[in-house]
């Protein structure tokens, strides 16, 4: 597997595009994302019994359309607890970008994020994607406007390109995403755009999506708050000209770790960019019984907001760090476990068996202040390991999220 | 009902004492509750799997011991994952208490608060309780030196004090609790001692309590952090001369209400006492199904960090309230929910069938900006309701929890 400098660009067949539509003040805010063929779709979506129109559109293309060829967003209103007026503004949208592409309909899919509870201005909906169609390209620079024109709160955008063989053939997996507050996934993230030339099967391609979710977008947040629009969209265009990948084997293998690469780069990239955050804060546990028990255990610790404030502060107070592993509904014996901080300026081991080791608070703090942290909780129960990815929690978050609409 | 002026000693025959015995810097942070004659005892404690050495000691006490008679606590050091060494200086503190106040170490219950991972500094704690003993007094003032003496992050003490009649006996149930951070009570909350001169059996003084936090300390929230040390302890030592009672019925339900109050207030000034908040935010979720689900409803709206930023703001961002409501498990119409704000400065129905009213966000802004805030939602499905207690999420949280141990 190779990582290489791109975005949704980057496999055979797909053009992005992305423009500033009017509305948000001044920065990019509508993207377009269209492959020269039919692909297979596969989507995930938010758990949150509120969910946005586009969620309940896309997850019916998912489910009954043919095939998906396009996808269109926008950024500032999300189209969320905007009623049947709001659904329709969502038909509205996959309706124009198909006329202008000469599509059905049931082929686009539809994404939004921002504001909830305000309705679309679909004049300037209209309008943006009337522009977004000419404009559509392939290259470097197209997929970095489509990723720029997702971002809300974003500190910068996130995208990620990998290429692997199967059958001789080149295939490429390339992503973006845009999240940064109300992360905390539940099925999927924010907003997830995964493109690939990998011929596939639906059934494949959906098994593969769902999977990776569980060790990649699920194990991110920022705030624990599950976001009404989150949704990880994946089309495969099948134009890198492998075999059709129709069952489990090497082949399939080999996709989803291409697949896991990108999933997994775009989830440290939205933990990182937390809102607000100054670093990426992770949870490594080790020695679990169970997948289930190290995630759970994981989770909760770079979900603790007081673990979170100590790590901005670089504060190495473990005390918090077990008591999250404490309260987060798995069992184990606090008294065995061990607990190291690691990150590029060293590593150290802070806690033994449930106590203090004694170790040095300065190095402790020049582990913690670099840009990626890692908490290393070994539980000694068994063979299994999670990862999850969060942010340190400061005064920026509050900050953003004290006046977020004004 | 009466609310009087007072701490832990209104009750007759309970004597309390606060001071400083050199753990923290310069605040008390020692305290002794005493009753002049045995009590009967019920407590209930965190459910963190990792448990301060004092909740395992007081577990103990509250299951095998005949009677109770004192309270000793100490602030500053958590006595939380310190081994066997921690648990055996917690034995040491009530056996110091039981030595100089006569009685048996079995009659003492511990408690401790603050960082957590180092052990107590014994030679304070036991000076400190030697002193503590001959300070023991009944009146105010005592009762507000051990309420000073419990406090950490809290910013001011917690007392409540309520008179009921029973028999033509006046009864009365009085309380004192510490709490700022790490609250999200799961049992109990932080620190709690409520003591009242009610005749009243261990198994309907253990049911009253049990009951209780269901709809008080367990309903609040500041930061989701559920506490090593969480807990609250009950002493009834019968010196209000009413007939004991022993089962369901008018006094018990008199004596219920009573405790309701003591404890619904000290509740209210937990979590308007937040690290670092400015005001206490209150979700009433009105219209549900079960009361299970109206309280997990109105404890997601409080536990939102996005939500509790807005609150911050003063920004009626009402589309976080409903999402919280939509990822918090329970199942309800997001399009038939109606949300109001309401305060001292009036109420404002924001939210109606899920999506907008078209309020004056003046008002709604005027009503965030007291010190008292409450949403109120309805989603119109049954006859039952809950309130939960949290607060905004401010700069100052992230300042006192970014560098608490320096």
């Amino acid at each position: 597997m190779k990582r290489i400098d791109g975005g949704v660009t980057a496999p055979k067949g797909f053009l992005a595009a992305g423009l500033w539509a009017g509305i948000k003040k001044e920065k990019k805010d509508m993207a377009l994302v269209y492959s020269t063929v039919p692909c297979t779709g596969a989507g995930v979506f938010t758990t949150n019994v509120v969910k946005a129109a586009p969620v309940k559109w896309d997850k019916l293309v998912t489910e009954q359309s043919p095939y998906v060829q396009a996808v269109v967003v926008n950024s500032g209103v999300a189209n969320a607890c905007t009623g049947a007026e709001g659904y329709q503004y969502c038909v509205d949208m996959a309706q124009t970008a198909a006329d202008q592409l000469g599509i059905a309909k049931e082929a686009v899919f539809v994404a939004s994020t921002g504001v909830i509870g305000r309705q679309l201005p679909m004049e300037k909906i209209k309008a943006g994607i009337k522009s977004l169609v000419p404009a559509l390209a392939d290259g470097r620079e197209a997929a970095a406007c489509a990723a720029a024109a997702i971002m809300t709160t974003d500190t910068k955008p996130k995208e990620i390109a990998v290429e692997v063989e199967l059958d001789g053939k080149t295939v490429t997996v390339a992503g973006m995403c845009k999240g940064s507050g109300m992360i905390h996934p539940n099925m999927a993230t924010m907003l997830c755009f995964v493109t690939t030339d990998a011929a596939i099967s639906h059934t494949m391609l959906q098994k593969a999506l769902s999977d990776d979710v569980a060790d990649t977008f699920n194990m991110i947040s920022v705030d624990g708050d599950t976001s009404t629009n989150d949704s990880v969209l994946l089309l495969a265009n099948g134009q890198a000209g492998n075999a059709e990948i129709t069952a489990e084997g090497e082949a399939y293998d080999c996709f989803c770790a291409a697949l896991h690469k990108v999933m997994t780069e775009l989830s440290k990239m939205i933990a990182g960019d937390g809102e607000g955050a100054t670093c990426l804060f992770m949870a490594h546990v080790k020695g679990a019984e169970s997948k289930a028990q190290a995630r759970t255990l994981a989770k909760s610790v770079i979900c603790s907001s007081l673990t979170k404030a100590a790590v901005f502060g670089h504060d190495a107070n473990w005390g918090r760090i077990l008591c999250a592993m404490g309260y987060s509904g798995a069992q184990f014996d606090p008294e065995k476990v061990d607990i190291w901080l690691t990150s590029s300026a060293g590593s150290l081991k802070i806690v033994e068996n449930g106590t203090d080791t004694g170790y040095s608070e300065e190095f402790a703090t020049e582990i913690l202040s670099q840009e990626e942290v890692t908490a290393v909780c070994d539980v000694k129960m068994g063979e299994f390991e999670a990862v999850a990815y969060g942010c340190d929690l400061t005064y920026d978050y509050v900050r953003i999220n004290g006046d977020y609409r004004s």
